[in-house]
């Protein structure tokens, strides 16, 4: 093999920047649209349609899908649900297809599909499962983080070192960004829950009422599946 | 006073999604052209007009100005010098102007003039300086990294960071970037030197022979002058 690279990026408006096309994208939205996906794709979901817009969304409104929309932190009128954890239960998900749309996953997800080798999701529900996949694959790593509408967020870039921390050993060739989440995840790993309490996100989703969800999106590796795009369709990844 | 904010932007790339109009901008370029800036109109240059580009550089060829052009890390064939520090000592720079074009630092100065407050130059030469200033100043910071060709860096970020770890118990808000930044910024202090000569850039400038340079540029409160834009130059700030 090659001397394969670690890219962590900050926000999905710096992609034009990156060259991905032999890379692997791990698309990571903490706060909650990539551990929801991760639980729903682990509860037996057939499938998740990540979707830009709520109109696009609603255009999907044929029997037994359901149908998710967030916006700003909040499901959208006349939806099901949006992208809290806890409606991606077994007893909701299994074997449906939902069409997802939120403020910065699907976008993340949408923008890298375009010329990334493969696109994956990750979180910290399946930490070790998306860690061990990379490891088994001749290819780069490309740490996407969602953000907060293109800004840089601390609970991504936490996640995104903690892959950079249990790939670093294989030999991969590390850049900055990838080198300080690192080092933001060896001062995090610890307590999770009490450092991102200190993040404007955090602050955010309080004042929205959503804690539980929040403690949940850190809980690590209750997940063994990687949800990963096919077609426009995220679906469980068969591995051989 | 309102709650001021603190900002830290990791490129300039970044720039259009924040709003600066209140803000003093701090650019930060550490390896090397800020530092040189810094010691540059510290060292009594009359002026330095940082320009975009090398024909830009070029076109200012008039008896006594001063030309310096780096790309890529090295003095463009031609001209008088690039942006290494020593090229900015007193016998060198005394009353003379410089007309100065870098691969990140001049880009991301020519960015931020559009719409800031105010433009000022940051480098670890002139750490208290610049954090004594924005204490004083009822405006918002922000702290913009040049980068490297647009991607983060993280001299340019352990900068930024200690003006965060300086400035955050003035009660200021601050942006999970900057909370990031400072967290660097603690575990690096204690070691500039070693922490930054695990990087990516470090390890490019190496390549190139000026670890002195390097060296250099990681010397903390050497000086106490402060650059600022007015109009198309940098000079020195005058205090109240």
């Amino acid at each position: 093999m090659d001397k394969r690279k670690i890219e962590v990026c900050f926000t999905p408006a710096l992609l034009p920047i990156y060259d991905i096309s032999n890379a692997i994208v791990v698309v990571i939205d903490i706060f909650r649209a990539t551990s929801s996906i991760c639980y729903g794709i682990e509860n037996g979901a057939a499938a998740i349609i990540p979707v830009a817009t709520v109109e696009e969304c609603k255009s999907y409104e044929i029997d037994g899908f359901l149908l998710a929309a967030e916006r700003d932190g909040k499901v959208v009128e006349g939806f099901d649900f949006g992208n809290s954890p806890f409606a991606y239960a077994e007893d909701k998900v299994k074997d449906k297809t939902i069409v997802l749309t939120t403020t910065n996953g699907t976008y993340a997800i949408d923008e890298s599909k375009k010329t990334a080798f493969q696109v994956i999701i990750g979180s910290f529900l399946n930490l070790d499962a998306i860690c061990n996949y990379l490891k088994s694959q001749d290819k780069d790593v490309f740490l996407l983080c969602a953000g907060w509408k293109n800004k840089f967020n601390l609970e991504d870039t936490l996640f995104a070192g903690a892959v950079v921390h249990h790939l670093k050993n294989e030999d991969y060739y590390l850049d900055d960004s990838s080198i300080s989440a690192d080092d933001l995840y060896n001062i995090a790993k610890h307590d999770l829950e009490a450092y991102t309490a200190k993040t404007s996100h955090s602050e955010r989703l309080k004042k929205l009422g959503i804690e539980e969800d929040i403690k949940f999106c850190l809980n690590v590796n209750i997940a063994t599946t990687i949800p990963v795009l096919e077609g426009n369709k995220l679906v469980k990844l068969i591995l051989n």
